[in-house]
This record gives structure tokens, C-alpha cells and sequence, in this order.
């Protein structure tokens, strides 16, 4: 789990460089929550783009927490980075009225936020020329804790093979403003939400079991051994395998020699 | 290029059956849009779930063809299957509003309302425990003809295989009517838009080029010598490649010993 974070941030930023400039493209474009995993992103594009390259996006709904704009644009001043507010409780409410139904329930009003979000990122994507850079982390990635086509959406992911609690390490390195890695990791979705009570566990109790079960392979044995219950154990194995959807593209059903996404997947060098 | 349409509509309604089945869920939802393609997805997925099980939303735009609705409600009709109009239009105009632009692009707007309907079918998924079943078709796949995280996106995509020729005969073979077989392919996201045209070259022209070029496997003298010209291989070759960011999930940075969609790659059936 102990990275070496100088070398960590060479990785990073150098992926970012790499994948933008082969495929022609200098500019990046980002969603800034005011959370932490979205101020690494920045952090570590704006090294390896320049701060003229990357703009930022900040999308709040009407009841997300004030201080998530705050903090945001305490990410954007520090980066001296290009950053515009776009106010998505119309656009959000617009398309639950449409839905025709009297209230709907948070995690199916969350994701229609969080796909939001996307538009918007998308958009400004196509209209710039920018990657969208990704801002999830690999905790969230194997539980599946996301919206498919919404947050976890992006064009290139540099923090997506880093656990929250690398993802700290990372930020401290950097210099990141303590009360952005101190404070409770949140979607904001609807008023208190905390990842940790939501998910039942702590971050650092997850990516310790995380780390063992998929990184280093441990058996079954050795992890019982190791202390873990056979309750949270069962419960995060079937939080992996539920979320497989979220991590993959759709199933095409395979009828010729060569199937999209299962004989013919190329990462932009394809020629034969 | 030639099926076998009996042997193909079991594979493809077995399919549906099966990637639904195994993983506890009964019920699919299909955004049905008039052309071809969703059709066929919704007689095959009738076929492999039956009538009640299957779910249309029809989502029409304001500028959006009033045959494109009379179209698909003619297959719900036969079908006998539950479809629910939404429309589109308060959405899709509350986000261009958002983004405080005098009047977005076709594309950038097309690409909204292919978005805003991702939204809704995957709202509908996550009310009803229903899988949205992909239309997209082979060609348009390969030719990066669609919207990332709008139209593409979906839980399984029973036609992905098929190139647009090959859609055509299968929906032959199943009945479809007629109308909706040979009426022109389009996008229906602006006035008399049709694939054809922006395209540049007909699904019989390309189709047969794809054929020969990603499941044949013909080396560039070869399709020279078969009467391509240079300029339309290359260009087709180029959508190809440029596309490629389409059919991929977003790219992680490699910093561990098993990164998600590197080395960590399953379809619903991880273990260790």
C-alpha cells in the first residue's frame, strides 16, 4: 500500500502528457467537487498540461453543501486554473419532472446529478477539444460506488489505480490544503451524505481488505486468518462482482470472426 | 456477410435470455426510436423474455419526426408490449440553457439528447430491476457513428455484432414491416438528418468494406486491388481509429499490480 509518491507523481503526470499529446489534443477539462480525489486530478493534470490547458467545471445542485464550491475554487485559485460555475438544479429538475413521478428516491436522483455532470463535461469537451479527465479512485471503482455513465465516466483516469488512502498520501505530497484532505469524503448527493455511512465501513478498513483481496491475491484462509469477518468479507466480494457492469463496456453478443470488445479492442493504435 | 437468420436469432435471443437470467434480473427496457436497429433489439428481446417483460420508452425531441413516434409505437403495438412516451424536449432545452450558449451546434445538442435518453432508460433500469438493451449496430460501432454515454451505452447489446446489411436481413426474417426496413437511417436529432448523407457513403458501401477490412482481415494491396480508393479506405480507417475512445471503458493509469480493466477485467463472474 506504501507508494513512493515522487515517483508516483512522475507516473501520473507523465500518463496524463502521454495520452493527451498522442492522440493531438492539449487541453484537459475537469469536474471540481471541492472534494479530494477531484483536486488530485487537477493537481496533477495542471503539472502535466499547464494551468492555461485545464479548465475547470464546478456543477452544484441547489442542495449541495456550500462549502463544496468554496473549496473548489480554493483548488482553483491555488492552480491559478481557468474554472466556470455551471448551476445544474435546472437542468436536474427538469429532467425528474419529466419522470412524472411525485418524489423520486435519492440514490435514483443522485445518479441523474451525477450524469448531469457528464453532459456537461462532454459538452465542454466537444467544444474545446478537451480529454475529460477521470476523478475516481480505485476504492470507489471495485465497489462500484458510482454512477455508470456519470461520474465514473471520463476519457483517461490518472488516479483511477489509487486507493483513498493512497489517494491522501498523494494529495499530503503535493501539498493539497489540509481541510480538502481532512474532510469527510462525500458525494454530496442530498444533505450529510458521507461515504463511510452509506458504505458501512471506513476507507481504511476497506482498501486494507481491498489491497489484500485483489493486489496480492490472498486466499480466503488467509484472510479470515488475518482477521477479517466472514460478513464484511462476503459483503464487499459481492459489492465487486455486482458493480463488474460499472467497470466494463456493454456485452456485445458475439456472432462474427471479430467482436467489438472481444477479438477487435485497441487502445487508439489499432491498423490490422 | 451471409447468415444463417435462423441459426443467428437463437443465438441472439439466448444470449438476451441468458446475460439476464444469470444475473437474477426478468425484465429489459429498450428506447425505441422508429428505425430499424431498436426495433430489432425489441423482437428480439420479446422473443427471449416475453411481452411482459419488456418495457419501450419512446423519447421524442420537438423537432424530432412525428413518424419516428407513430413507427415505434407500431412495434409496441405488435409486440403487445408496455411503452411509455417521455418527452425530451423541457430536458434537453434546460441543459442547453445551462451552458449559456446563444444556440449549440447540431452536434453538440444531438449529442444532449442522446444523453438525456441515457438518463431515462437507465432511470427506468434502476426503478424496475430492468437491463436497457443496446441498439447499436456493428457499423455504427466501428465507425464511432453514436454518442459515448448516450446512444451506446447499455447492459447488453444483442445487435452489436450485426453490420447494418446483416440488421436489415434479420429483420426480415423476423417480420418486421416493411416500412420500417427500408425507410432511410437516421439520427432523427435534427431536420432531414440522414446517416447516409453525413456519412458520406451508403452501409452497402462501407459494410462490405468493413467485412473485408476488421473480420477478413484484407491486407491494404488486396482491398486496392478489390476497387476501394485510397481516399475511402483512409477515411473509413481514420473514423475507425479515431472512435476508438468510444468502444473503451476510461483509461486508468497502471501504478499497482492489477489495475482495473488491465489486469482486472470480468464479465459478472470474478472470483479471486
Amino acid at each position: 500500500m506504501n507508494l513512493n509518491y515522487d515517483h508516483t507523481e512522475k507516473i501520473l503526470t507523465d500518463f496524463i502528457k502521454n495520452e493527451t499529446h498522442r492522440i493531438g489534443i492539449k487541453k484537459a477539462v475537469i469536474g471540481l467537487s471541492g472534494g479530494i480525489d477531484s483536486a488530485l486530478s487537477a493537481y496533477l493534470a495542471v503539472k502535466a498540461l499547464g494551468n492555461k490547458n485545464v479548465n475547470f467545471l464546478l456543477m452544484p445542485y441547489k442542495t449541495s453543501s456550500k462549502s463544496s464550491i468554496t473549496d473548489a475554487l480554493q483548488i482553483s485559485e491555488i492552480l491559478k486554473t481557468n474554472s466556470r460555475i455551471i448551476d445544474i438544479s435546472d437542468a436536474v429538475d427538469s429532467i425528474s419532472d419529466s419522470l412524472d413521478e411525485k418524489e423520486l428516491p435519492n440514490v435514483r436522483k443522485g445518479n441523474i446529478m451525477a450524469r448531469v455532470r457528464m453532459i456537461m463535461l462532454y459538452d465542454e469537451s466537444a467544444k474545446n477539444n478537451a480529454l475529460v479527465i477521470g476523478t475516481s479512485n480505485k476504492s470507489e471503482i471495485l465497489l462500484g460506488y458510482s454512477t455508470i455513465f456519470g461520474d465514473s465516466a471520463s476519457a483517461i483516469n490518472p488516479i483511477g489505480d489509487l486507493y483513498k488512502t493512497q489517494i491522501r498520501g498523494l494529495a499530503k505530497h503535493l501539498n493539497i490544503p489540509e481541510n480538502i484532505i481532512s474532510k469527510k469524503p462525500s458525494a454530496d448527493l442530498w444533505k450529510s451524505q458521507t461515504d463511510e455511512d452509506e458504505l458501512g465501513f471506513t476507507y481504511d478498513e476497506v482498501d486494507k481488505y481491498l489491497y489484500e483481496k485483489v493486489d496480492e491475491r490472498r486466499s480466503e484462509a488467509y484472510l479470515i486468518k488475518s482477521g477479517y469477518s466472514e460478513k464484511f468479507m462476503s459483503r464487499v466480494n459481492s459489492m465487486i462482482i455486482r458493480s463488474q457492469f460499472k467497470r466494463l463496456t456493454p456485452l456485445i453478443a458475439k456472432v462474427s470472426n471479430r467482436t467489438v470488445n472481444i477479438d477487435f479492442r485497441y487502445n487508439r493504435d489499432w491498423n490490422t
